[in-house]
């Protein structure tokens, strides 16, 4: 996909919803600069619930939010759990209120974009701001020269494969969800959905912190118990999530350790978030 | 309507053409003024038949055409006949190509907004620019302080009483479509469908100079040609249509006078357009 793909197809997204295709447009051509990256309609994680915020401009941890008059934006609770869901606490919203006035408007867009150059130049200043680069997006190679993966900057993979080879397993093809690491001691990585399957249905809570994890095979089900609790190892964990643009997304989402206390065979088994940082050796290059 | 209302309504006109909401919303919002007026989607009469312009600023009789590789534009050469097209004759077109490279689009338009605002500042030497102003537009008495209507400045109104009282008929509602004018001698007031309906079968050509005049009814065709050919009289003529955002329109076509030597009981009665501006004298005052 190119750049022009992905502003067409983000843009696309708000193309039934007159007053915010307005707004998102004006913004980002305001904005005039193809270093930054949005995207429209992305689900994140607040203390109440699911929210959907209208623009969010990754880079700079900003959320924008369109309030039309008479207009609920009642966030179905009942979403998709496929869906990528960030974390957003430390994010900040920006409201654009749609008045009768189009100068009123685009006033408060002025203002927006006033602020959003702001805080790009702060980053620029202490070094840390990040141009959009599709090529380092999804790209191991690109963590690998990095040296971390950290769940605040949402590093995302396309596929099992580069996720593996990220952390230096050095696969060619993969066809599982469940591998022992050949760099980390006693860690595993794991590539689990948090929706209900033929085999499994496993949960994350909406903070990003608990795990619960149930085999539906009622066969197997004290058998699998057993053995999970019993054979303790950290996972390094990816969900497995579909974007907004429709793409399957592997989101590192930090290392979990199984809390036996927690855990039973009624409520399954209880991971919990230990690290959400992980350091990558560069020695094991694949 | 508010200019906001307008405009969104303009730009929804786009939404499910991805390139092209791109590029009328970045023409826009970089032109980043509300005193003009765009519409989307213009059907215009060429030498070659009717077509459809992507963008068109009545202001500057401009026209953008939006190029996308393996689009083709072919406009449906059955439009509906009520549809509003206008005369696009001394129009100026410009083009943006869809390239893959978003840099090379928005270039492009970059130099659009330059020709744009060029044009503007030249009317604006000459004073002759005219800021968009809702109010005047469709406005009876803004013509009449004008003191003419002239077919290539567009001049429209929503309801035919408000184009009669205009022209100094001074009604308070009418239900007809045919006047004697109470100012200007020998001269009817017409507010023709060009599309048929139950009792006309009336067209005008695509260069919008020569009108085709018909009565559907066998029993009274030969009687109402035999009026009408004898007793000439001009005819200030709106045409009623539909503009693009399927409002009601009565636009100034011009004066037409019967061509007794082209019109027949076959081919039917026959109008040419002799004037396409008519002096309002204010003495007339509604």
């Amino acid at each position: 996909m190119t750049k022009r793909d992905y502003i067409i197809r983000q843009i696309a997204k708000t193309n039934k919803k007159n007053y915010e295709n307005y707004v998102v447009t004006r913004i980002y051509h305001m904005l005039n600069r193809t270093d930054i990256k949005f995207v429209t309609q992305q689900y994140v994680n607040r203390p109440e619930g699911h929210a959907l915020t209208d623009m969010y401009f990754p880079q700079i941890q900003l959320h924008i939010e369109i309030d039309e008059p008479f207009h609920n934006k009642q966030v179905d609770l009942d979403i998709d759990r496929e869906t990528d869901i960030i974390q957003a606490t430390d994010h900040h919203i920006s409201r654009i209120e749609i008045t009768e006035d189009l100068d009123s408007i685009n006033n408060q867009i002025a203002n927006l974009i006033l602020e959003i150059t702001a805080k790009i130049e702060i980053l620029e200043k202490k070094k840390e701001w990040e141009s959009w680069d599709l090529d380092k997006e999804f790209n191991p190679n690109y963590y690998r020269e990095k040296g971390y993966l950290d769940v605040e900057e949402r590093p995302a993979f396309r596929k099992i494969v580069d996720a593996c080879n990220c952390l230096g397993q050095n696969y060619i093809s993969v066809q599982q969800a469940w591998f022992k690491s050949k760099v980390y001691p006693n860690h595993n990585l794991w590539f689990p959905k948090f929706y209900e399957n033929e085999e499994w249905d496993n949960q994350i809570s909406k903070d990003g912190k608990v795990i619960t994890e149930k085999c539906k095979n009622p066969d197997k089900y004290e058998e699998w118990f057993k053995a999970v609790t019993s054979n303790l190892v950290k996972r390094i964990t990816f969900p497995r999530s579909i974007d907004n643009l429709g793409f399957r997304l592997y989101r590192f989402a930090g290392i979990f350790e199984t809390d036996l206390n927690s855990s039973s065979l009624e409520n399954g088994v209880i991971h919990r978030l230990k690290e959400t940082r992980i350091e990558i050796e560069k020695e094991n290059a694949r």
